[in-house]
């Protein structure tokens, strides 16, 4: 049977990825939009994501990011593993921000693939920048 | 009354960032050294930090790296944030890893401070590194 | 004399940078475009700009991204120094390319900027992504 | 005939690396020392490798840390490709002064490495610290 590329993205992220992901499932991760190459997820910050400032601990804006990016890179049925990532914080989030993730794709080889992430708040504001490189492996995860 | 250094360091660290660190302490993470410029933290990863690969997600040892950056950084008594940072996953991380995170002082100036954490499991098996830079604001945490 | 933003922009990057740059001089980077945030410069690609490989060594890309990385951030009329910068290589340069640099704004705060710059060759095909941070320093290029 | 792998490295450096290597010709790049995973180079400031603030344009040591990378890494006799690099200036460079250029393996899998490049002055005052990560083609230099 076959399924169309979007299908089988969804299925692979939704499913397959967010669906097992536990961690992100703890950060209340909502898949908002996903297609091959592009992934957009969002969370609200509860008071067990601050740290000591009272502010969402780094880890969990990268997290958002990075989940984003996972999603992204595999949902075009190649699986994907990060090999560098990098994150810039530029604006304090709170409790009750509802973080928005928005993973684009910058460029695509066979082995390689490099996006970056913008991380927003419900006012639209860039809280971080995130850019990631992945490593294709070639193994598909729906055949 | 006066503190030297050291005792300030761990004041700072222990009471005044991670023991009100809800993020840290959700992740388990323990303080085993710290001194102006070097942190030294452990965590155990448990199933809740797993992603869809039944792996650690890549946001748990960043988050880890990122805390022991903080203390590290804001161990001199001089109130310092995140500027830019980016972490290799190199190794796959398995719930019951018990992760040590490392943190280095590479470069200090008035303004900004380079770290350097080493992310590494109980087999002394390296599973990430990580760059950071810190800005120094002048503020301090003890007067 | 009053001189609009657009004019100081020009006068800062053209004669105050680009036209006292010695190295950017020896590469034969010409602005293309230049306003406060934004900058386009480009280059050809010559022989002895070459590597072992005989593509373009990585730090010919990432001089022509620095450089538009300046020239963006200090058009601004506010003096600002590089933090951190960081760039992925994603397609082999040769002799004779013609190498285009696009730098654009990605967040701007008082104390910093951070950038994107994306470099292409005349095929319009993306051969390095960069980002980088400055720091503003506050201190003024024309009064 | 066997070479073992110390001769086998500082071939692949000295002759076919850095000896058809135009650029860091051009630079004055010396070959210090050289073994699989690591290498020291230097080289000597010039008055055309200046910005224009009269300091030694970014390029120039991140030329002189990626050429180091690209050493350190081949000298496995494993061709290998950059991916990502990222680096910190700290310190003025201004001409005159001596460069070294200090590159170490963190990290080394079949797939990839990591590297640190340290680069100091003829003070030993660190100017920039970088790290790169390699993509290992497996197709030697030597056979």
């Amino acid at each position: 049977m076959d399924e169309n590329k979007q299908e089988t993205a969804e299925k692979i992220v939704s499913e397959m990825m967010l669906g097992k992901d536990a961690f992100s499932l703890w950060m209340g991760v909502e898949l908002l939009e996903v297609k091959p190459g592009f992934c957009k997820i969002k969370c609200i910050v509860r008071e067990d994501m601050l740290n000591g400032f009272y502010i969402a601990h780094g880890g969990i804006t990268y997290s958002l990011a990075d989940s984003a990016l996972a999603f992204a890179s595999n949902a075009h049925n190649n699986k994907a593993v990060s090999v560098e990532t990098n994150i810039s914080h530029v604006k304090k989030v709170v409790a009750g921000d509802i973080l928005t993730a928005e993973c684009t794709e910058k460029n695509l080889s066979t082995r390689f693939g490099i996006y970056e992430v913008e991380v927003s708040n419900q006012k639209d504001e860039k809280v971080a920048l995130f850019k990631g490189t992945v490593f294709r492996t070639g193994e598909k995860w729906v055949h």
